[in-house]
């Protein structure tokens, strides 16, 4: 159901990075990756954002001990199918225990590793199954593993999702690639479900920290399918140096490059969407705030009485107003606002545009890609959102989720 | 659909209120009722509530420039199939030429006549077909036409919403009788899509207007189907005094029976909630303001993760906790949270409960109606919120609503 989403294709390695993902039997089909590790070399740099639940998983809350006591992150463990979270102290024993297994498999600090876990919450964490998966992972690592890897993070994601590119700065190759999963309980704050982009750049922690805060921004913290945040959500961004490639901070093809990569990532994710058929966009203008411009954005995209006309095709714009005239924001000028579907105007200063036919709204609704325009004409500020529609199909996959 | 509501039977008439519907053919089924006029007798006492949406409907405006200009509103004119929102200037227009239509045709005041309208958002109100009614439904008026207001104000309701009870007041009787509609594009914001109760007590204005907001907080304000708050929600009550009882403002009796009629229109709209199988209570305790606890209350009924659970009947209740961790309240301590689902305790203090088993939970799940109880452990504060779950059927009444 993927909505203009292929499979990735040649993923460029990434210097000082090798990866691996098999089958443990977290999942219950042997077919399918659960299990994945990340080798990054030694003296390279890495920043991470978290979920920002009340409920945080162990792991992540363990990755956060481990950063702060240890900068020097050397393996990454994600699982699929279980979450580890909502386990109480039985599940934070089970993440060190992951971790001591990779410390004892590859020679390094238990703090060097960082665990990270996706799946059901609430469920015990199947340690000896990781554990015995653990050596062969290690044998297998390999810098073209990046395609397994993207595999191995999957649950209700109907593709595996990847973005990789490769720029040059003063005549020398650099390589960014990156690789993120899900489709559900999608509304990353701070971060993604999980996402995992690294470059061979070389790059100073402090450095990597800001831009990796600035490139969530407007990517894993600009989409959102059902509003709802996991406990679980992570990005991390790794530069590993070992292209001897150093980008200035502020190099626009850099920061372009890697903005590209995030931003495909995060769309990946909502082309990707539960149950999806439409891939949205949200333009929200001339607000008074950027906080204003996404509190519209955001609760016209989790609106499901606007996510449920967009599924229909039906050009049903009432609901476009509607959820403008509830969302929480400081000011709003109805009688000033213009609304846009597409290239179809609706609005013009709060007043119906007369030029318009349903024939025209319906044209733009029956597209695979939509665009939703809001100018509110009262200041500057704005966002761009992007979301997905609800579909029978996304009540069937949530419905069905454990069975 | 509705889960474990009945038509309404032996509704009280009100003294001093008179009422009538009929089809004007603003609905295309000629069977259904689509236009009401309610009389109220000179001398009574009316407050109302309306929505807080910053598109608020012409008639929404409009009722409040009556209100504003001339308290003594005499008849209120309610049509469904057509919101008049987002209707500009030509909405308010034609609300006003409504009430002007009935202004003639009984000889009062143009701004002694409220209008309200409910259905389809952005399509212009057939006024010719409301003002040809007009005599027909004033020739009509009965104050026994409880139940035909009640199918007047309906829209994708599957039953017709009416509560009515009687008690005595120093031996004398005073009825309280209410009617309401709504079943999606439900979450009011100080008043619910519509609702309309009366009682021939004999209260003042100014205590009306107290009871009134005391009376929507625990109800109408405590209900969401989608977080969706219409542009048309309004809610009024009526005191005729026609009884000639003149209940103490802080007469228990009286203003438990009022509160009473409030819940149960409240609870009338979410037991036929949009596809809904499921009549779900949640109570959060324990909060250390009642913002918190409600702001709590809400995530996890709005929740699409949470709903379509709910609909499987499945005791996914690792949900429970996402929904929890992403509320935006000021304090949360994981490790304090109690969670039960009816009688079972989920988690306590932070931790699962270890005599928890899946098939307790399943046992709870699989019943209609169906409770989850949040323990905070910070406060004193708490509230109490009335859902559905979400369905296919949901996502097929809204996807084919205008169909």
């Amino acid at each position: 159901m993927a909505v203009g989403l292929q499979p990735p294709t040649a993923l460029f390695p990434v210097k000082g990075i090798r990866l691996a993902a098999t089958h443990s039997g977290i999942k219950s089909d042997p077919a399918l990756k659960d299990l994945t590790l990340v080798e990054v070399q030694a003296g390279a740099s890495l920043a991470a954002v978290f979920t920002q639940s009340h409920f945080s998983a162990a792991p992540v809350k363990l990755c956060q001990q481990h950063l702060s006591s240890a900068p020097a992150a050397r393996y990454l463990l994600i699982n699929s199918g279980n979450a580890n979270a909502g386990t109480g102290d039985a599940g934070m024993r089970a993440a060190i225990e992951c971790c001591e297994s990779v410390a004892a498999a590859t020679g390094v600090a238990v703090n060097q590793v960082l665990p990270f876990s996706t799946g059901v919450i609430a469920e015990p964490l199947p340690v000896e199954r990781i554990k015995q998966a653990l050596p062969g992972l290690v044998a297998q690592l390999d810098a073209d593993a990046w395609l397994d890897a993207a595999q191995g993070i999957m649950t209700t994601d109907t593709l595996p999702k990847a973005v990789s590119t490769r720029i040059s700065i003063d005549n020398q190759p650099v390589a960014i690639t990156g690789i993120a999963k899900g489709s559900g309980m999608i509304k990353p704050d701070m971060a993604t479900m999980l996402a995992y982009i690294a470059t061979d750049a070389d790059i100073d922690p402090g450095v990597l920290g800001q831009m990796l805060g600035k490139m969530v921004k407007g990517s894993f913290n600009s989409i959102t399918v059902d509003g709802d945040t996991s406990t679980n959500d992570s990005c991390v961004l790794i530069a590993t140096g070992a292209s001897g490639v150093r980008p200035e901070p502020q190099d626009e093809r850099f920061l372009g490059a890697l903005q590209q990569v995030f931003d495909q990532l995060a769309q990946s994710i909502i082309r990707d969407a539960e149950g999806a058929t439409k891939f949205v966009e949200i333009r929200v203008d001339g607000a008074v705030s950027e906080a204003d411009a996404r509190s519209i954005g955001f609760t016209i995209a989790e609106s499901p009485l606007v996510k449920t006309a967009l599924f229909a095709s039906d050009p049903n714009w009432g609901r476009f107003i509607m959820a403008i005239g509830r969302a929480p924001v400081s000011r709003i000028d109805p009688d000033q606002v213009d609304l846009y579907l597409g290239s179809v105007r609706l609005l013009h200063r709060g007043l119906p545009d007369p030029d318009y036919r349903e024939a025209l709204g319906q044209a733009e609704m029956s597209r695979d890609e939509i665009t939703i325009h809001v100018n509110l004409n009262l200041g500057k500020a704005g966002t761009r959102i992007w979301t997905s529609d609800l579909s029978y199909d996304y009540v069937k996959i949530n419905a069905e989720y454990r069975s």
